[in-house]
């Protein structure tokens, strides 16, 4: 797949993101029996420090899946038809929700928030009041889509006072973004493997607590694989057993990245993730390019950059794979070929970076942008310097 | 996880299975983005391959999951509330079946078979006939919890005389036990990754018709990331395209098995699996044990043996485990402690059936059966022999 180290593959988009050799080499561990003394060490210490990455005493289910399995579960465990919801979204995976609340034929009220602004509290506020009767509402911790990150604990608040429970994606902000589930009182956070946990794609995740949990069992039918209770109960035995057979293999890799993370210490990963986050920002605008959505400190898992009009946005992601070999995402939906977005949630350090940084100033002047070669990358470079990385060393 | 090499650790479960070290290399391959040329070829050919291994024109839905997120689909997109259904169940697995249908809340017939025995065509018939405007049977191909493989071209046959559609649960079967999806009229068939297709677990299948899919299209609510009209739409892209995030690196690892799956040929990975299970029954059967169900050709995938009455069988798994390093499965629920199983699914060969089988041996005779060290392992030794082994070669 690489035809030349011109051309060394470097895999740098917000989800899948690249892994640390470490977690590559447990997860090609032989395969173990899922009942067997040898998995359950490893089954309950995952279990256990994913707890502490949630930041939260409630079990964190774990599902064979992606990340939207664990927002699907968010809908089949506590939504029927009828039901009242409030779906927030800013963005790709905002617009998510909805078609699962379309799907689980929820009645729901749409607070659609301008692509690359946060959602206000205040707009959630109102939205509430004026929709009296509402139980649930969802929204979005990071949004991938658009590098906006949203403040959910405020958003939380105001779902609480209006007596409804709050269910939050924080798929790509876990493990990059500070988030605490139990202090801001997120009833239910889902994630995914595949992000900031440093992991491949092929696990969801799901923190109900014990009032989403309650509203769950009140009504146990129409699911099965993605049943709250039925995993609950699993989790809850001792030793602990999944009610189907687990990834084994990605839990041997889960446990190595969380005994990662939580070694570097999670508030050492969040400063990480700022800075790296700062460093791409501060490189975008020393080429005078914009940044799209929130530039600021909590932006701390993906930069998304607006295409500047001289260039054609639709050959930006393709010059940087194919010429350079570097694979960043470009944008979604309305946002296609308008900007491009640079992940540093997960894996990624300072030179990370500066790779990426250096590429994008080829690429940009290449087709046409006024880019002064080495700038943008100085700027990083001085971020790093400033900060003095590596921080907390 | 191994003190010594007095215990080499050897899997010999019916699921999860051990896998080849290529897959695990395949599998250790650094995560690449899911839309990037790099992964377009490994997703298509998979897709492709998948096909020949069900042996139909259908799509091979895939989803991140267990074998139970396949089984779980096959209710998700196919029944309502109150939609009339018949549940064949011999074993555990069938028992899973039933208990879909109670989630999904069917109004469903259950036709409950004696442990070890086969399901019988006739009384199928007798069932739809007795209970007229049933839609959906659901059977089971392997049944894993007592080794017998199911006769689900004739269960079909009479499925379809009653104009209902079969659903097939060939998890631990297929790529063990000879099936062909179409010829054989099977309207929809599920699986996992975990068993013959030699890979960790987290992935199931489902390959419904076009019948299926149709009925499936006609209610497309309740259900989100197990759907199978979303996940189909994205597979029939030209390029092919998941809806969701796949499991990259298990489809690069499932690239890998079904390459070397097809290179044997699949009429020689059928004849071995059923050389493997005639060497386990006729060593067992030379030390005057008992096989558990189907002592037959068709009984390819595992092979259950009664524990003889002289031995606490709650010991023999264990025993095996902790002396020996063997992981073999025990019996499950009504049978715990009165069977044994010796998996021969996957990535086996005769060798792993001389060392299971001669384990075995030392742990029975260990535990107070009367065993003749040698003996089965003679017995079994005899067959390769008459075979030819490695035959096709």
């Amino acid at each position: 797949m690489t035809p030349s180290p011109y051309i060394k593959p470097y895999l740098q988009t917000p989800g899948p993101t690249p892994i640390p050799p470490e977690v590559s080499q447990a997860m090609a561990y032989p395969v173990v029996y899922h009942r067997a003394p040898a998995f359950v060490p490893i089954y309950a210490a995952a279990l256990e420090n994913l707890k502490k990455v949630f930041d939260t005493q409630n079990d964190v289910l774990c599902f064979a899946g992606s990340g939207t399995a664990g927002m699907d579960s968010a809908f089949a465990n506590l939504v029927q038809p009828g039901d009242k919801v409030l779906v927030t979204s800013a963005g790709k995976f905002g617009e998510r929700w909805r078609d699962l609340a379309e799907a689980y034929e929820a009645d729901y009220v749409y607070l659609d928030v301008e692509w690359g602004t946060q959602i206000d509290p205040a707009e959630v506020d109102r939205a509430l009041t004026e929709n009296p009767g509402i139980e649930l509402v969802y929204t979005t911790f990071s949004e991938t889509s658009t590098g906006v990150v949203h403040d959910v604990k405020s958003i939380a608040e105001v779902a609480h006072k209006h007596g409804a429970l709050i269910i939050v994606d924080a798929i790509s902000g876990l493990g990059a973004g500070e988030l605490h589930q139990d202090a801001w009182g997120l009833d239910v956070v889902v994630s995914g493997s595949q992000k900031a946990l440093m992991l491949p794609p092929g696990m969801g995740f799901a923190s109900p607590n014990e009032q989403a949990l309650a509203r769950a069992a009140a009504k146990p039918q129409g699911r099965f694989f993605l049943d709250w209770n039925r995993t609950s109960k699993g989790q809850k035995k001792d030793p602990p057993d999944s009610p189907f057979t687990p990834p084994v293999n990605l839990f041997m890799a889960l446990g190595k990245a969380l005994d990662m993370i939580l070694e570097e210490g999670l508030e050492n990963v969040y400063d990480r993730h700022r800075l790296l986050g700062r460093a791409a920002r501060a490189a975008m605008k020393a080429q005078g390019l914009e940044i799209f959505g929130l530039d600021a400190e909590e932006a701390a898992v993906v930069t998304a950059v607006t295409i500047p009009d001289s260039v054609d946005g639709n050959q930006v992601t393709k010059v940087m794979r194919d010429k350079y070999g570097i694979t960043i995402a470009g944008g979604q939906s309305q946002l296609k070929g308008k900007i491009f977005r640079i992940a540093h949630c997960g894996y990624f350090g300072p030179f990370d970076i500066i790779t990426v940084v250096s590429a994008v100033e080829l690429t940009l002047k290449e087709l046409g942008a006024d880019i002064e070669l080495g700038a943008g990358v100085a700027a990083a470079m001085n971020v790093f310097a400033d900060a003095g990385v590596p921080v907390n060393a």
